[in-house]
Parts: structure tokens; sequence; C-alpha cells
């Protein structure tokens, strides 16, 4: 069977290099078209499905509404875009249409009127089955301005906004139960109220000497070996520096998981991780901080070659216990 | 348990009236945002649901792929607009993930490119479940040019393209088993295969006295009831004049069904149901059939009021079997 990625590639392969106004194709966090004023719009898609990314008994219509706004504004701050529009497709089982089509909807308008963001149509169709809700976000960038995967150079810093590790530590306490204390609530919270790094992202792509990024959902290292392979180049990352809240670790330890592994590779992160130029990247922390009192972490370098690596304290590579999630391989069952 | 149109007026009434860059908001075939070059941009997105839109044993990936762009060209084609741009998103249950992801895709890629259009992006996603195709599409019109659901008036003459009715009635015949006959092939590749108006929406965008446009999806009369009750008046159908083909006319007396009720309300025609002014309606028309080969039918008239009124050959009202479907009251199991 292959991967999820491997599905990609071979959908890719059937698309045209150019189309007409199409000036991002397939493989970024959005898409790039012509737009207004010389903008560029940006879109993108994504789905959250019951059974899959999340159980309904996990979470209410209005939170399930506000992630899958978050996880698609993610994908725009990505691109150091904002978002604008939306389109809403609800998929729902007649027996719970009532509360969750006017709940799910209702917290998509809510996380949308919080971006400056608008729901402008949709659709909605029952089915037999699960919930399945898809968001198309339409966003917008300036040209010159426009972050992509593609532009990692050898020597940049690599870097992250925020926290991690909470989300994926968050999904597992859920999995097991009911949290049973404040800090299994916050990062079970952490998990269900991403918080898109838009501000984050317009910041960085006002900056001079900023370089690749993409938004961290698959895990640090997976999201890392995409901005890799996009721009041809090889990456390290120091375990050490890994930004990982006091409370996130202690918890983890007590519940018996690595929180290095969890950062390394849990994913749900929905933080901005990003490469800049090595006399920049200081500059663009302070900016980040100043701007929206995120703060920003140095965790590695952009090297020649291919591939990323984790260094251990030990300084040798560190291979992380994969809390990663393939949906066509099933690595990892949620 | 509200209806679809309950539950969508329910989300509407919780999205500002007006917001930035929005020029058409939700309620009409597509929403419009400001574009390129003073053009508008319309976004709309729709969803094709295993055991609700399709049965999988009914129709295979390629097909399915290409359905799915024709349901959303179709909403683009209504607004007068040129489809553009597609994000598509499959949840799919890893045991079918091969052939049908390759396949959707292939199949929306290919009516994408017939259409002059492009894949920019999408999503992929497993479930436990069945296979769901969520498809946003992004057209272009003219802002001078876009057809409105609300720019009927008393006195338009309502018109139809091409032929009503065949769709639905290959949709009974495939719900019956297997076609077994010519004639019943036509028409279930007349439901499986819609060919989306966009050339006739073009030029009827273009005309002078061209009124309100929709698509007809849900069956005549709900969708002209969509356009009164956006334009504020009420329309009378002659029902001697739908445009019915002779083999659809023979094939659904011979199974037992009413072939102008299938044409009223058996839906899934994916025709362009217009309104225009009488002294214009002659030239559009022609336009339409000189532009595109495509026949047009003068089916019925918008008058004052409210409502939608089939008229018999008896000079009385009539009313049709309900070939209709609500996913949140099913009114007709699919």
């Amino acid at each position: 069977m292959p991967t999820e990625f491997e599905w990609i590639e071979r959908i890719r392969a059937g698309i045209p290099d150019a189309a007409p106004g199409v000036v991002i194709g397939p493989g970024d966090d959005c898409a790039a078209v012509e737009g207004r004023d010389g903008l560029w719009t940006l879109l993108t898609i994504d789905a959250l499905v019951d059974g899959r990314h999340f159980h309904r008994r996990w979470i209410d219509p209005v939170t399930l509404g506000r992630r899958l706004v978050a996880i698609n504004a993610s994908d725009v701050a990505a691109m150091g875009g904002i978002p604008r529009w939306a389109l809403l497709s609800l998929v729902v089982p007649p027996q719970l249409a009532d509360p969750w089509i006017e709940g799910i909807a209702r917290g998509a308008c809510a996380a949308l009127r919080d971006l400056g963001a608008t729901l402008v149509g949709g659709n909605l169709s029952s089915t037999s089955e699960t919930i399945t809700a898809d968001l198309a976000m339409i966003g917008e960038v300036e040209a010159d301005r426009v972050l992509r995967r593609s532009a990692a150079v050898p020597g940049d810093v690599v870097a992250v906004t925020g926290e991690l590790g909470a989300a994926a530590l968050g999904l597992a306490v859920r999995s097991r139960g009911t949290p049973k204390c404040q800090d299994e609530f916050a990062v079970v919270r952490r998990y269900l109220e991403p918080r898109p790094r838009v501000a984050e992202g317009r910041t960085l792509a006002g900056c001079a000497g900023a370089g690749a990024a993409i938004d961290v959902s698959d895990g640090l290292l997976a999201d890392l070996e995409h901005v890799c392979a996009a721009s041809g180049v090889g990456a390290e990352v120091d375990v050490s520096r890994l930004p990982i809240g006091e409370a996130t670790h202690n918890l983890a330890t007590q519940l018996g998981f690595e929180a290095c592994d969890l950062a390394l590779s849990g994913g749900e992160d929905y933080e901005l991780l990003f490469t800049a130029r090595p006399g920049a990247f200081a500059e663009i922390a302070a900016a980040i901080r100043i701007d929206t009192g995120t703060a920003v972490q140095a965790v590695g370098r952009i090297v020649e070659g291919s591939g990323v690596r984790a260094i251990g304290r030990d300084g040798r590579e560190h291979r992380p216990m994969s809390y990663g999630w393939d949906h066509f391989q099933g690595t990892e069952p949620r």
C-alpha cells in the first residue's frame, strides 16, 4: 500500500506543471493564483474526519468548527498570508445533524471572525456513516512576501514558534480517556484548540533574511523533511534545543512518553517552522516576539545534501519513537 | 428534523451580511469575491458521498472524478463564469485507496483539463467508513456579466437548456439494477456524466435581457423556487412545454414513471434554468444555439407573488410525484 505522500505524488504527476493564472501549484502549504490588486490568492483545503482526526465523544461541535478553521488558517500562515474567505462542506448522519451541523458552523464562523475572515459558502450532505468536515480557505499574500517550502539554503538557522509536543501529548492523553488533572486538561486543550500563527507568519514574511516556512502538522522532523525535499537541502535538529514546556515535559515523563520524541514526531502543533539566514535570525526572532508575543526558538540548521537528522545530547543521531501518522499505512492508531 | 435548506438558513443567519472583499455572499450558486483585473472570483464547493450521491458499484472512479468536477463547474456556469482552479479533498478507506484515489483524481484532472481549468491542491485522508469526495471550484466572471438567482422579474420567460428528466430516470434505472437495453444505458449515462453548461452560461451572461440563472440539480420546480425566493417573485411552469426527449419519455412510461414528473422534480439534470426579458428571449435562445449547439426551451413565466406552480395540459395545477431528495428528511432513498 503506498503511503499518503506517495498517493499525493501520483496525483501530482497528472497535473500540468504550468497552468493559466497559477503561480504556485500543488506541493506547498497552499497553492497560489493571481489575485486582486497584484496580490496572490492562496488556496488550501483540509478535512477533519470522525474516527481519524477526532472522536466526537472527545470534542464538542463548536470546538471542532474552530479547529477546522485553525488548521486551514495555519496553512495560509505558513505562506505568510492572511486568511480571507472560506467554504465549508459538512457530511453528517441525519441522527447527528442536531447539534453537529449548527455547532460546527458556529465554531467555524467564530474562528473566521477572530481572524478577520468570513464564511462565504458551503455544502451540506447526509451520510449513513460518520461526520466529515471539509473547509477550503482562501487567503491573500503580497507576491514579494510569500513564504515557500523551497526557500531554505545551507547555513540557514532552523527555528520554530512557540512550543512543541504538547498537542501530541494531549492527543495521547485524550486517547487514553478523560483528563485527570489540570496539566492533562492543558495539553488536551493544546491538541483540540490549535492557534494558527497568522500574525507570526505575517511578521516573518515582512523580514529580510527569511527563508522557507511550513506549519508543523505532521511533526517537526516530517515537516522539516518536506522543506528539505522542496529546497534540495538537508537539515540537522539539535534535540537539546527543542522548545518543550516544563509542564509538558513532566507530564510526558509521568505518562511514559519521551517528551523530545513527541516534539520531534508527534505533530498537531500547528506552530510555524521556518528557516532564516544566520545573520538575520536574531532580528527576525525579536520582531516576531515584539509583534506577537510569541517566542521563537532556533532548533537546528540547514546543511548541504538531503534528509533530516536529529542530534541527541550525546552528539549522536537520535531516532525518535514514531508518533506520526500515515493515513494509508496506519503507523499509529488514533 | 429541519430540512437541508432550513439547516442552511440557520448557518447563514450566523454570517455577517457584509464582509471585506465579498461581493456575493452565501445563497447563490457561487459566492463571489474581488478578483484579478477587476474580475470577480467565484467560489463554490460540493461533495459526492458514497451511499448518498453514488454507489461505488455503480460508478467507476474516473467517472466519479469527472462528475465531481461537472457538478461544481455547473455552479460556476450558473453564475455566467469560467471554471479556473480546483481543490480536491478525498476521504477514502485504506482498502479502497487503490484504485479510487488515483481514479477519482485522474477523472477530476481530465474533466478540469476539458474545461481549461486545473487542479492546484488538495487533501487526502483515510476513514474507517466510506468514500467522500469534496471539490472546491474557483472560477471567474466579469462583474457586469454575472448571473444571479435574484434577477428574475415578473413577465420574464422561464427557460431551460437541453432536456430534463433523463438523469433522474437514469438514477432510478440504476437504483433498480443493471441497465438492460440501449435506452436504459443512455439515461444512466445522462445521470453519471452530466455536462456542465459553461459555454451556454457564458453566452447567456453576454446577452442583453438575461435575467436570473441557476443550475437544475434539485429539480426544475425546486430550483425555480430558489430563483423565485431570491427574486421575490412567483413562477408558472407549463407542463406541456417541458423538454423531454422522446426516448426518455417512452422509457419512463415503460418503467412506470411519469416523465413530466421526473422533469419537474427529479433533478440531477445540471441544465441551466434561466429567465429572460420577453422581448430578448428569442435572440438569447438563438445565440445559445448558435454558439453551443444546445437547444433552449421556454417552459414558463415569472409572475407577481411567490411560489412556483406547474400548470398541466388541462389548465389546472399539476402536483408532481416528488422524486426530489432532502438529505435530512430522506424523502426518497437513493
